[in-house]
């Protein structure tokens, strides 16, 4: 099949504005892009969180339902903290195939949300789970306006915007700052909205990185500890992003979060971009 | 196993040039090649299209196997148009796995045809079926000489010349020209032939993009609607190549097809490229 | 699940480096990284080659049970003459998918041998095994430190540094040689061990070359035919890397080696390349 | 999971009794439970037939997409001659395997026409598609009342009763009558409905038996003959099963159709059954 | 393989008896053979509890992660009272396929535990897990023994013996009571242990069966409602059988569990059994 | 699809008869019908064993592609003492799942070798691999006169007598000698055939009993050992079928083999059977 380049001009399928970020562990998304849906939630509009797989690999003493269970709390208690309903499939964690059964599953959310904005990893990430996450979410792309592919849920009328998020490969192409979002406002909202994955942020990445004995014992050293090292840097491109949607408040952005535009879904103006992303320049 | 990268030369493997040109979907062929298979066919060659999928999800109000058979049929009438023998695989339209029995398809049609030349789309295109037929492709193209995979159907003695067709996407790397056709002294059976296509252009793709009451009515109307939509143009790099095949008539071309080189088949000169396109120059 | 950058320090694992080299078909690892090889077992490291298919379809007139069979003890023979542990994993060549079966092998073999090193071919080769290998150890390569994945192997303390063996392929990104190593001084070693492989560089790859009547018949002029056909050479990025690596000395190098770090493993400083890699400088 | 014996007690679930029959090919439930059927509809219940594949391989010089539209046309025009709605689920034929899409297919069917009664064939029958349709229908037969499983579509409140269909195949245990239908009144109905699977009665089946040239030419001697053929004859345990049912009538049924009760679905006690099947002594 | 009928005769493999019980769902193995393992414990040997499943299905408000992790705690408590050690694979209920990975983990569970006995369902029960749960265990039954196969875990030396636990299906053959175990003594604890599975007895199998409302609400009132739904009955065949194992003893039984021989292991003579169930006479 | 029974009537395809035996590792059609394919050959007719599987499990201190090779070599060592082409298929041993690939190579096997008897086992026993290979075969055993199922090599005009294999088990079903061929006067042929298989008769099956050190040394030792537990006994059924075939001869056969008629084949009449296996009565 053949598309024009035109066809799918992107708008806001009703009044609000309709996010869904796709991440493969119960923790993916609130990095990735917690911070603009705390800024989308605060305007009204509906944001979704999907995590791909249930996160029951990832910790070094627990492992299986036990952590699954904890891991869709926390997950559950992240939301409440961002403002956004936080679905968890229950795929195993560091098992996931970009197969159709997966297709399926992220075609199904992000129609029953009505997706305007679909945000999502690239395929290249050190993660096999987030490199399988990110290709079943290209291959959703396009089916989901297609009605007869997963036909007992209504096909969208248009084609989101698809969005990748941040990440620090350079291999085949680096990540390209398309967007860029001030979330210095709501980085503290973050920062404690991610601090309710407890079980990743002081048990297992520490563990992994020789740092346990080092986690904070305190809740508000845990925040500061959190924040410290998830405050991440302002690239020089993304600088120059922040100018194009910021104007001169762009000196000011201490916290942001960056998008690249994926070709394979319906592919944005400037305008649209401003629609979709009502809090840029503000 | 590790092979030397003088060892395929591109010869024509019988007097006759034989191309295979491989789409996703019952019309993806035709737009991508349609016109160079008219000229390979005019001058005597011997053109086969392959539609990987049946097609049978693309459309608004029909589907399964009543739309397969309208798409095939449409596809032999386009064949006929275009002078070539076209190839409808059953698999289902928008849910094409890379699997090994896909790629043993591909292996098959190729040796059978005794592929001089084998085009197919690029791994990176907005729909998953053609994504995941290049990556069929691309696993087929060392083994069509390989005499241990599907023994069945003898291997071929030369490995042919694999080329990817045009698409507009710059991620991780844009699309090379190298090889650019002239074809706009066929362009309208061009489009005549593609118009064979009936319930894509004049239906599902129209819907698609929202057009669907400003498809014409008439036949002739209907033509110059599709030659309109369709007529690309040529890009700068096109142009550069052109150059290169065409020299000073190259400034003439109106409508063209261009191809990349594929680094999995076997590697043409200049020379094995002019000889396999005959009508480059011309 | 989200990794801090600076989490994983390349360190050998215990006094001696290990070093896993995984190929697709048992001939692989020999051609890609079989000098390294040599010098690391001459200082008294440890080496293990792992083929992921029994290659039991690289020949023209053999196959199947017969093929691995001569393949398996040709890979004995080649291990021995290396000073390598070789192991042929019993998958079938020519079909290899990049599932969690061959995946969990990988991790396994990983484990087990305590790897500080893990090389292998990147995703862009010309052979579908190729790069379904490459997919299956980029999916291997953080999931080796994560103990609830094939949790019957205990998994790994640190992460090993993954780097890609050279290949001539330029989309969608050309190899980097980020290390280099000079091979000149066991060149002769290397190209007697490869030809062990008899069934690959005397029959298969030969006839597949239309070659097969100008393989030399003695011993001593097969050796020279090999080393001429496989001497490689210097490309201009090797050789900035090698005067990198070796200062002066880097003119008089012959013969070398040269693999890219792959971004998903531990991500190594100068100072860990030259302590993983002690032949450097030398 | 050990439910109590008692647990499902088979009750209409709503006024109308729903009768679902299931067939591998689009003929199967027509010859197995087609004068039911017209029974069931003459007395106004509801009739749903299933083919669970397309009949795409059932011909000896047709097939896939053609033979498959024409199997569905016929399998429509045979459902208005017996007054059911006939559904053709889009799965190769000859290739069929009991697997979680087939049975969440089924499991969806028969929650959707809200059965009271499933009807399909044993596991034990020459055509592996029948078999394979056998086991899917008893893997859904207890699942239609979970809903967890196929959540989207609302579980059954009761247990529908699942029944299979007559054969001849006495291992590894022979069919038992439980339950036999007169349908000596409709069976010129039946005959004349049958017939409209052209393809099948007038040419695959006659030229897998040789009798390709005896097949009659005129619409009414083709009725005659299919009638001779598929008459069956009532066996003694029918027979006796007759005489439970319909008493003295019993004598005079020249045609009839018998069904086994499966012991996976609800457990129907005599009056259950008179219940469900109305016809039964009249 | 052809395998002479008199080679595997069980034997104890350490001096106490090891017995595996198999079951689909958190509470199959302790309604089979629940009794049996209490008797067993009593008298110093091990029994392990497999569910095949993690029963994430089972309910009708519940599901997923949330009652996998409540029926796991539920099976443990339960293992306590059984006095066995319980262990919940992370299949999802529902859904199991009698795969090579099930087929695996079987293997590995009843080497592990060094069996002497393996206990577990018929193929032939209305529950597809229950189905398949039995093909998986006749698909380990020889596997057990044979090196090669999961090598990672070593092999039997002597097969164990495979019994079935009783159902009440008739077709294709129904159970047989070779071996009865007189239950009476423990019935009581028996009952309290299952009734662990609070989820099951006083949640879903009541609302299954349209009796939530009449679940009582003591702790004490609920185990004689237990006991009362649960007890069973002795049929004729068993109580032969009983009259067999236990003499006079047998008519004082009101309590029972009955096993059959399973064809596909080692096959016991009565004296092998008695030593294997030395509760038996007692 | 409904076949009327007396479908398929059987006949010799061609003069000679063709018979293909299957089994599942490489001695088991020696063992199950190798006397017969004796006398079959003999008279010069053609026969055909198929292995569907490599046997790379069936050892104790080998396996894999070493094991794969003796096997093989054994088995043709075998195929020249029996006087038939031995075919070895290349799946694993311990492994083998009913799927479509196995299917397909079956028919393929049968088709190829124009097949009048096909034999095998049946799918009650106490191998995984026997019981799959048992379902392959009855899954093939229709299909083989499908031309649009493995089309690309012709469908048989006749279907086969699918025929199964003596074996001890009892559930569902005891096996039923509807044909016994007296095989006295090659008994000695056929063991001294079966003894190529040494890697199974005097290795891995006599450690599996535990009577490894029992075995005799010399080969007239050995085949007197084989002979003698091999020898088997005639049961009383079989004795009654004899004497149907053979008459008054019946008493003085020392030596049988027996075989069940497969229902899913061609049913043959006992002028069928006599015509099929024309040793009887002699």
């Amino acid at each position: 099949m053949a598309v024009v380049v035109s066809m799918n001009i992107a708008r806001a399928q009703d009044q609000k504005i309709n996010v869904v970020v796709i991440g493969a562990h119960p923790d993916d998304c609130d990095l990735d892009a917690g911070g603009t849906a705390i800024l989308f939630a605060k305007m009204g509009h509906r944001v979704l969180f999907v995590s791909v797989t249930n996160g029951d690999a990832g910790h070094f003493n627990k492992g299986g339902v036990e952590l699954a269970k904890i891991r869709k709390a926390e997950a559950e208690e992240a939301g409440k903290r961002f403002g956004v309903t936080y679905k968890v499939l229950d795929n195993h964690d560091g098992l996931l195939m970009p197969d159709l059964k997966v297709r399926s599953e992220l075609i199904r959310a992000i129609r029953e949300w009505k997706a305007d904005v679909v945000i999502g990893p690239r395929p290249y990430d050190y993660h096999p789970d987030h490199r399988n996450t990110a290709i079943a979410l290209q291959d959703a792309a396009f089916m989901v306006i297609v009605p007869n592919i997963v036909p007992e849920t209504p096909a969208l009328k248009k084609n989101p915007v698809f969005l990748y998020t941040e990440d620090r490969f350079k291999k085949p192409n680096p990540f390209t700052p398309d967007i860029v979002v001030d979330i210095t406002s709501v980085f503290d909202q973050k920062v404690f909205a991610v601090s309710a994955h407890q079980s990743q942020f002081f048990e297992w990445l520490p563990w992994l990185d020789g740092q346990l004995e080092n986690v904070p014992k305190t809740e508000s050293e845990r925040l500061k500890w959190l924040a410290n090292s998830r405050k991440g840097s302002v690239s020089k491109e993304a600088r120059t992003s922040l100018q194009k949607w910021y104007g001169n408040k762009a000196d000011q952005v201490k916290y942001s979060e960056a998008f690249e535009i994926c070709e394979y879904g319906s592919y944005p103006t400037d305008e649209d971009i401003q629609r979709l992303f009502p809090m840029l320049g503000k």
